[in-house]
């Protein structure tokens, strides 16, 4: 059984290119005491994945240097030599950018069994999973809004803005997105039922942008959701008011290297707002009350989600690189299968 | 009687200018129904007076060309017509940049009386006053540090600063003061206790300054008392360990209008940090336990402090310019009898 793989090849300079990727094939890999080999089905590609390659201080440590590139998968186990895991049993796990893993299925949290007769497998690469549950937990925890509060969500169309604002629009919030281009935002309003939905790509500079949130959210905004950084979150900032709190999850605007300055940090002051940082995997214990949630509202279509799918590994780093331009239009997906 | 007052006579267009304010003489002011007169024997001159020279959205409404200065004062009430308060009263209350001031005693919290037998009047502008729970409730509240930490005090030898190092120290963490001059470095450390002062003056750019906190902080720096902002701020951001807290109270560096950006705001994603912001008059509800703790603690000699008086109304402009440069040395006062 041959295993076809993606390692970092080298770490980009500047922005990342398709330079950096190398595929490989490889024997399949052999299964210790203890472990799994699952099939891969789907893999998930994150803007997180972006630092990972860099050398440099971060919260995950880098990817090696010809080392399997990380990401969440889900699939089935093909051999097991571990008791409670049996071939055929669906598994969500750490499985890379490759068709084939052999997990340490003693490790708690390693391999997951899931239920796939409510939610289909790829589900829980997304709102069922890490992307939903960091939605979840950047809304409830850092955000904290109140109904009639007016939260503004940037990257509003992916796999996690997506879940934000759906959540946010369930408690009673004036709910407004930022994404990049019309049918993102139609999707964004229409489909997702956001109030408004700003597309940041007809607005050049922040006087412009800023105008058009000034329209989408009247009230000021009291919460944000921050994917983007730069110019986006200057923008938004800048339109916080009193008491306003930022959950910063990513910065996707800034991952090839970019100067990111936060140019209206005065307002931090004087608005009194937070920002908080957060890791979704720094807060696992919040994840069964937010999955049980995040799972029933999908079962029941009550939480709507998009998917971008390319097929084949050899397909992953091209999917990657167009996600971190917001190609991609819903959760990007491999499908190995 | 005659009252001396200093208004606000026009608004600095960058840095503030003695021209931008005005001595005047005027009849002391009728005392109506209510009412108290107060002589006042010291005010106070805060960086956050700065921001009320300027017409833009801030946390408080701008003085108004020709009003008197706003300034939290201690003195002796001289005429009441209000049950409660007497002639001979020693008071802290809002009297502004002036001699004599009317207050409205009917309003709570507007008048309150204090007793000056344990600490001196003018304390009660310091350590046992604004400053002093500004630093209890930025350090308590926002920065939470436990013992073993390391915490961060940009203006250490200031009003503010100089009480949050003192109370870390109490809570056991390695406390590390900022402060521009040998002089103020030196008291930082040998009479507040800190365990260094690194003097910013020595060190005109963030690897300097860098490395110059790395050696007084050598386990990275887990909170951030912020008073200054701008490139301290930065280079203190890029020492933060993960899940660091920064209490954001002044950014003394950009009061004259310069731009304030955050450069590092990137660390706030990869390091999980938390950003709060804060004035201290939003958080009335702590003051009663802060000013037990503090008025104990300087009534004990536990707590030290340090004033910069002038005398005169007319020498109040001055003063003012100069600590906003840093030129003062503990807290600025002005002294009135």
């Amino acid at each position: 059984m041959k295993n076809q793989r993606i390692v970092l090849a080298s770490r980009p300079t500047a922005e990342a290119t398709l330079d950096n990727f190398r595929l490989e094939t490889v024997d399949a890999p052999a299964v210790p005491d203890g472990h799994v080999l699952v099939r891969v089905h789907y893999m998930s590609l994150d803007p997180y994945m972006r630092g990972r390659m860099n050398d440099t201080k971060n919260y995950a440590a880098p990817v090696a240097l010809g080392e399997v590139m990380g990401a969440g998968t889900v699939g089935e186990i093909v051999e097991s030599r571990q008791a409670g895991f049996a071939p055929g049993d669906k598994v969500v796990c750490m499985g890379g950018w490759q068709e084939l893993a052999v997990l340490d299925a003693r490790q708690p949290g390693m391999v997951r069994k899931i239920d796939a007769s409510q939610v289909p497998l790829q589900a829980y690469l997304g709102p069922v999973g890490m992307p939903g549950v960091t939605a979840w937990v950047g809304l409830n925890k850092f955000i904290e809004p109140k109904a009639g509060e007016t939260v503004v969500v940037s990257a509003a169309s992916g796999a996690v803005g997506s879940v934000v604002g759906q959540l946010a629009k369930a408690k009673g919030c004036h709910v407004v997105g930022i994404a990049g281009g019309a049918d993102k935002c139609a999707y964004v309003v229409d489909e997702l039922g956001f109030d408004a939905c700003v597309d940041y790509k007809q607005y050049p500079d922040e006087k412009s942008l800023g105008a058009a949130l000034d329209a989408a959210a009247p009230k000021g905004i009291d919460g944000n959701f921050e994917n983007v950084g730069g110019m986006i979150m200057d923008t938004v900032l800048s339109r916080m008011n009193a008491f306003g709190r930022i959950a910063l999850c990513g910065l996707i605007s800034g991952y090839d290297g970019q100067p990111l300055a936060l140019q209206n940090a005065r307002l931090l002051l004087t608005q009194r707002l937070r920002i908080q940082g957060f890791i979704v995997s720094e807060h696992m214990a919040l994840w069964p009350e937010a999955l049980a949630e995040l799972g029933m509202l999908v079962a029941t279509g009550k939480l709507k989600y998009r998917e971008s799918v390319v097929q084949g590994i050899a397909a992953a780093p091209q999917a990657f690189l167009g996600l971190l331009k917001g190609k991609n239009f819903g959760k990007q997906l491999v499908k190995l299968v």
